[in-house]
């Protein structure tokens, strides 16, 4: 597989640590963005949408025989099927994403991220992280209706999925929002800046500068 | 040695990149900063100050037999003796500036730079190249009054240092001025956001989200 100019983000955390909010404060602040579009990965599924939901924005909405043929064709990263439906994230569909020099975003948990980055290693992981346990707790329990126990299983949820953090290349804490978003887009700016991606990137550049010898060195 | 919390970064460029304007504008921007300071690597010396020359701000000055004590300590990533007076970049003085959590740059050429990176493997290198070959010819040649041959004999020094950028991790692209500092920005709040300094920053945070977890992921 060739190397792709657009990167890859792997985004985990617990619930309660704001990542949702996170992704899609990014989306909206750079959506409009010009030489450096970004956008989360899609996944594919065979259930029906629902009112308001949109082909290609928030699934691929394919049929079983559909997702069957993918499947053979082993384009998804991983799948499932869940009552009934099946859900995947396709690599394909991230691949030629990338191709378009597209940052991906992918929302996912440790497993899904271990198995993303053991089949592309060029992925970068966050993960996200809840200021303190008091404030994860207050998170958990926003409704303030839940009981007990109910919130006790969702904390032990969230401290096997943070028992993983160390597995990704970046750690984001979210305390303050403004800070820890402007920290996210520091390391997405920051990657694109990476050799590999700069070669890509400024092929006729190179050329220019040092003649011959950028063809050893771009290669 | 223990890793550190403050970031090495190496930065090197051709003459005529604009590598000494683009980290005079980081560090004045982020000089009154806060959480994140930084600061460039003072080299020491052993010639007398110039009018204008603080100790420890432009150079650390120290006298010949203070030098060679140091050169005997094995503090020097690299000393030269040039026109009879010592330089060299003192690697214990930039541990103890990245232990207290400080980042530190280090502008020096792609040979000091390889050095660097082998006794520090987890500084970051950046490279900065000029946006192309005519602009770099107009800088080379600033004052109008350098005769070709002196501007040619810039020009293959400069095709020379840029044709080692792949050694680097980073590559900045110095087109837009604005632009290009926002970019050195990014890389350097980006690496700040990664596991290993996280780890260090939070131990107390880590130690409340995960309890007895937090010892074995945080070694």
């Amino acid at each position: 597989m060739a190397a792709q100019l657009g990167n890859l983000f792997i985004l985990a955390a617990p619930s309660g640590a704001g990542k949702s909010s996170l992704i899609k404060a990014l989306l909206e602040k750079h959506q409009s963005a010009d030489h450096y579009p970004m956008q989360v990965s899609v996944s594919h599924t065979t259930r029906a949408p629902r009112p308001g939901e949109e082909d290609g924005v928030h699934y691929h909405f394919v049929s079983r025989d559909q997702f069957e043929k993918l499947i053979e064709q082993g384009v998804f990263f991983e799948w499932a099927e869940v009552f009934g439906n099946y859900y995947g994230t396709s690599r394909v569909t991230i691949e030629q994403t990338l191709h378009l020099g597209i940052d991906v975003f992918l929302d996912i948990d440790w497993q899904g991220a271990r198995q993303v980055k053991k089949l592309l290693p060029d992925a970068q992981g966050i993960f996200i992280l809840p200021p303190s346990t008091q404030v994860l707790k207050e998170r958990l329990n926003k409704r303030g209706q839940d009981s007990e126990e109910v919130i006790a299983a969702r904390m032990l949820e969230a401290v096997s999925e943070m028992s993983h953090y160390a597995e990704f290349d970046f750690v984001l804490v979210n305390d303050d929002f403004a800070t820890a978003l402007a920290d996210l887009e520091a390391i997405v700016r920051g990657q694109r800046q990476r050799t590999v991606k700069q070669k890509m990137r400024y092929p006729d550049l190179l050329r220019d500068l040092l003649g011959d010898q950028s063809t050893d060195a771009a290669e």
